[in-house]
């Protein structure tokens, strides 16, 4: 008789998950299509930025020496340069922000410092050499390593590999994820009654997976399937075979009851690696391959969808994508104090509360993994790990925030 | 002679800029469209949710009285109902997770405590009444609030939506910003040597711009417009008039020199409110009003207009978008001093560091608003207000962090 089910814990899952996670693809895009891509190369920078010594203010290229004694009362003239030639002694150029600065000059004195009347300028502030000028090279130097590869580009990334001149770069390619919601209870949102008339379960999986899939890869929504052998095989065949996803992540039906068909599909197509995980919620998370390909089983209540992928798909999903970074956290002490059961990960959701110079964070009270409100009002997650009977008041966790 | 140009305080200029936000247009768009879109109403449950006493988990729906002195050694035996109506003292019947509770029943067994063999149910474990149940409305009762206006729709908000069947909701809608780069010394970026083989500047603001915009509104790049007069005119007519942009972000030649034909534009077009912000970098950032449509005068140096977009751009766009939070900020101990001139704000790129359970910051040091490598190199920036005269180690400053 199987009076519990075997669990493994969220560590040994997720080598598990991770061993699965082949080489990901690259390809060549445009800079300015990169914008949150990872990128799989180190990007160095091929010449030197800026190119040539060039103003930094709108003013007067001069040389510095030559207005050591100027001030307000005493001013310092100088004659415009006229022909070619270095900038001599005594001579000066107009020049604005962005322009290389003439040769024999070595600094520009600002507009409001100085007065040009016809050929001569007067200048009442004196200039060090080097003064409101941008060196050659002095943001990047040629050879520099500017972005490394992992890395998900950022907005100023972008106007880096524009400065650079760098109009494709290499990128890890987006794999496509199929995403089938299962359960007879279910119905598509907008058919808010069922034939009887009795108000049926929306299916909220599928877009949630949806929305927390599409930052990074593709995600193929295929929709409600029936609680049905045959209906959810051909799901999982024509997602993986006709559509070509690269992975899947069925939700419901994951639990040990009658309805517990993805798991007995996946083992008859392929093979089941475990099913069930020490993590809360989300415990009848499963993991299958079926034609090389990962399938994630997850749990049909939403919130216990939302823990399984943030602790199991999301860092599959990172692996995937070439992903180097970590997601930045928030230190927070905790407000009070939170239980948890030795044995299990928990996936707790909080509320960030600021008082002046500092967070600290408040469980959402709940009872039960359909509680979406208890996502809705937090701010993020602490997870508090297997070997830990909760956290006491006042101890720091790390948030993981939702979104910024 | 102008020798110090006005420059008007962060405050006052953000003043200026957002008395002229108009209040936002709304629009209804599917729910599945409305990720990190700015809500235009509050929603509230239509429904109790869920919308009946459900099954928690996967088991056999009894009386919970019934199955108290149950005990491993001493299981208690239940028979099947058969027919209609409530279930009785004795009785049970199957139910799997999210299935409505069949009356008369007030608690689940889990399918690991209990042995069915035809028609009887062995039970090896109490359970009280309510014992993995969902109860009706325990989510979210009806009438209840659940999303507030101004909110930027996160996934789980867009599950939530499904969970309500709210398949339409009024967001607030996206505005149009055109964005030019003006300057003789820009090119594409991937013209990367002009004519004569020199080495040009390429054009990275509209690039930044276009990425900084397009979470929220809908960017509109004209691309690089020469220092000429009539061609600037001509860009901003096109944009605002043609185009139809609610906004344009103009960038390069900003500054008081004979560049500053952008100023001059604006001034004869409509009216250049005010040039000159005692931030840095971004001190030559302007702004005016065309045909009643706000227009930014943003520097020409990346870093600058950085700056200004995130001190000045971004609180008008989210007013204009409705947007009712504010960005999330990570407090962090200064590792050294940061030096700051009193009477400018500072807008500070800092690397973040963390040690066990902290944060602390570097500034990135920096010579110039040229300087992209700082933006590359820092993990968000600490802005120094206009009256600190500098942060002292180990103070705490709020970080704005890039992305996550």
């Amino acid at each position: 008789m199987k009076l519990f089910r075997t669990l493994i814990s969220l560590e040994d899952a997720l080598k598990t998950i991770l061993s699965y996670v082949k080489s990901p693809e690259i390809e060549e895009i445009g800079f300015d299509d990169a914008l949150n891509r990872v990128l799989a190369e180190d990007i160095y920078s091929p010449v030197d930025s800026p190119p040539f010594d060039r103003a930094a203010m709108d003013g007067y290229a001069l040389r510095g020496e030559d207005s050591f004694s100027a001030s307000l009362n005493n001013p310092v003239f100088l004659k415009k340069k006229s022909s070619g030639g270095e900038i001599g002694e005594g001579e000066y150029l107009p020049i604005q922000t962005g322009m290389p600065l003439p040769k024999g000059s070595n600094a520009v004195v600002m507009l409001e410092y100085a007065k040009e009347s016809g050929d001569t300028l007067e200048i009442f502030k004196p200039v060090t050499p080097g003064k409101n000028v941008s060196f050659r090279g002095e943001d990047v130097k040629k050879g520099e390593e500017v972005l490394k590869e992992g890395r998900m580009l950022k907005v100023h990334d972008i106007g880096m590999l524009a400065s650079l001149f760098r109009t494709k770069v290499r990128v890890y390619k987006k794999a496509k994820f199929g995403i089938i919601s299962t359960g007879d209870e279910l119905s598509e949102p907008k058919e808010s009654f069922d034939s009887k008339g009795e108000r049926k379960i929306a299916d909220v999986n599928s877009y949630v997976l949806e929305a927390l899939v599409e930052k990074i890869a593709i995600p193929y929504r295929v929709g409600i399937v029936r609680d049905d052998y045959e209906e959810i095989k051909n799901a999982i065949t024509s997602s993986l075979m006709l559509k070509n996803c690269d992975a899947l992540l069925i939700s419901g039906g994951s639990s040990v009851g009658k309805r517990d068909i993805i798991a007995d599909v996946v083992e008859d197509l392929g093979k089941l690696i475990f099913h069930g995980v020490a993590i809360r919620p989300g415990e009848p998370t499963g993991f299958g391959v079926i034609n090389n390909k990962p399938v994630f089983v997850l749990p049909g209540y939403p919130v216990a969808t939302i823990s399984a992928f943030e602790m199991l798909v999301r860092p599959f999903l990172y692996a995937m994508h070439g992903m180097k970074e970590e997601r930045r956290k928030i230190f927070a002490g905790a407000g009070k104090k939170i239980p948890s059961a030795v044995g299990r990960t928990d996936f707790v959701r909080v509320r960030l509360i600021c008082t002046k110079n500092e967070y600290y964070v408040e469980p959402i009270r709940v009872s039960g993994s359909g509680i979406l409100s208890s996502m809705t009002k937090s701010d993020g997650f602490v997870i508090i790990e297997e070997n830990k009977e909760g956290i006491e008041e006042g101890e720091k966790v790390e948030v993981n925030v939702w979104e910024w």
